[in-house]
């Protein structure tokens, strides 16, 4: 028997709906009432599409569906990729009320959402997340775009979907390592927002890696409330949404510096948060219960070895940068996350110093 | 003596003036008060540079300033280009508090403001533009974006500016014809909106090709005002502002079918535009004053022989087409236009059959 959660994305005219459940993509969900005009292109790439591709194709039969499979993997998250997406909808002829559909990972959601957002300077898209981490974090509030050489996500636009579907399902297919990288936002949410979904976590982590249906449901809707009611609040980061981005400063720096691909988003992030915590004045108890919840994710808990100065060059670039000053987020307590640029440049450098080659 | 005029275009927390004067560019604007960061980058092309690079450079004294110069022309209004604005913007570290300032015609303006557009999803930009066609039309509104093969601002944002800065003197180095493809919007203006307007144009067109520094204000302010009150009530298109497509559904055909850059876009409206009025159910006399103003300005009012097949195909992709059916800008009378897909086809056949080959 499928189960059902809706939440809602408060953001006047442009609310939408995220709805969490499982057999969605099996037939349960009526995709077509969501779809207003007549043509369809559903974006995925080649590890998702043969999966899910024809059941999301099969929700739309009165729809004119186009289908487009892009190359897995973040190495692809490019103008480039864009351009193909754009080359798609002008051969479609697409116009205004053409629906862009995202099926698959947040790489194939970023390239798929800025397309929308671009294509005759924005058409409707909705997000169909089949990895945790879309599912969590990038399907909803409206980032889109792709990387640059010069770094990730210097290049996009906020456009927010019509409607986030998410079905549990899906995840059934997700390797092993993607569902860890998944938690890390995961963990994300409660360590800023939320003691009590944390401590949750602590419970139940071993329940969420055994792939348990109601665990993970209930995970992806605690995670997708935090974020909707963050997203309500600030949609294009002037405030409140730099809480989201605890641990991506270093995160971000360390994916940079890899080379993107290399370590997977949320296992970067795992170890930025918890260099994050230490640059936090949190007692030593939270900064334990931090790691060891992110061990138990089966997630990294320091930093590669690619130096101390590159770090920080990779992070002089973040866009989280504001005049010249570094910012982090960093937490009060655990559950309770700030913005600051007042942070010790001592104990960064010790923390930095982690990421030093042996 | 330096004659300034300030219109706001009214967007609530994101309304900006358009100054109108001149002598602006040569040290009477305080440019730097309205830039908000210690960045700039000035966007420039390879014609306008040697004339007003320097000047613009020298009205941000405290600044860190870097310029760009892209080759001039509408087939350089591509996605590679917007890379090239891109990466400059990488090589400078920008980030969020960075200013783009676009200086020169329409092309620079619209590769420009996409590219602040997407920079870090959206960074603060000016413009500054120096032919008549921008300063009357596409500097204000928002509307920025790049032609794709397959047709003209297929790719694009809504991105509003901070500042529109028109130096009138910056016409004296504008060519004859450039001029004349800047009055077509504003005979547009007065044909959609004010039958004052147009009346005035019709009794000051020789004087406006005489470059009379005083009329040239006048329409520009005139312009800008009928322009900046349209895009207030509809800054995304979802109505009223598809009044000021009048003539363009034609007029983009036809630059589509000649290659961007044949026709000037001016030129394509002008003829885009008595097309349009031949659809339209107005007396000849009203048509008859359209033309008259329309070559008294140098300017063509019949399409190129490219035949009707062609354009017809070239229409179907314009973005105005919704539901697979085309809209029109008509005129009910002279100074009053309204949008409808409720035209008679044959005339449009009629219409379309004076572009065929002859």
């Amino acid at each position: 028997m499928p189960v059902e959660q809706n939440i809602t994305v408060e953001l006047g005219d442009r609310s939408y709906p995220i709805v969490i459940g499982n057999g969605l993509l099996a037939g349960e969900f009526d995709l077509e009432s969501h779809v207003s005009g007549s043509d369809c292109l559903i974006v995925s790439n080649d590890t998702v599409a043969p999966h899910y591709l024809d059941a999301v194709v099969s929700l739309l039969p009165s729809k004119s569906v186009q289908t487009l499979q892009l190359p897995d993997g973040e190495s692809h998250k490019t103008l480039n990729t864009v351009e193909r997406v754009l080359d798609e909808l002008v051969t479609m002829r697409a116009n205004r009320d053409v629906t862009v559909i995202a099926l698959g990972g947040g790489v194939v959601g970023d390239i798929t959402g800025f397309s929308a957002a671009c294509y005759v300077r924005g058409v409707p898209f909705i997000q169909m997340p089949t990895t945790l981490l879309a599912q969590v974090d990038s399907s909803v509030g409206g980032k889109t775009g792709v990387n640059h050489t010069g770094g990730k996500n210097l290049v996009g636009a906020f456009h927010q979907p019509k409607l986030v579907v998410i079905d549990t399902d899906t995840l059934s297919t997700l390797p092993d390592r993607e569902l860890s990288a998944g938690l890390a936002e995961v963990i994300k949410h409660g360590a800023i927002a939320d003691i009590r979904y944390f401590e949750w976590l602590e419970d139940n982590m071993s329940t969420l890696l055994d792939r348990d249906a109601a665990a993970l449901a209930k995970a992806i809707a605690g995670s997708c409330e935090i974020k909707a009611a963050v997203v309500a609040e600030d949609e294009r980061e002037q405030g409140k949404r730099a809480l989201l981005n605890f641990g991506h400063t270093f995160g971000h720096a360390i994916e940079n510096c890899l080379g993107y691909g290399e370590w997977l988003h949320g296992e970067a992030v795992a170890a930025g948060m918890q260099m994050a915590a230490q640059l936090s004045d949190i007692d030593d108890t939270a900064r334990q219960r931090l790691a060891d919840l992110t061990s138990a994710a089966a997630l990294p808990i320091s930093p590669p070895s690619i130096g101390a100065d590159r770090l920080r060059e990779a992070m002089a670039l973040d866009k989280k940068v504001e005049g010249k000053q570094l910012r982090f987020v960093l937490l009060r307590s655990l559950g309770d996350a700030y913005v600051t640029s007042d942070y010790s440049e001592q104990s960064l450098d010790q923390i930095l110093a982690q990421a030093s080659a042996t």
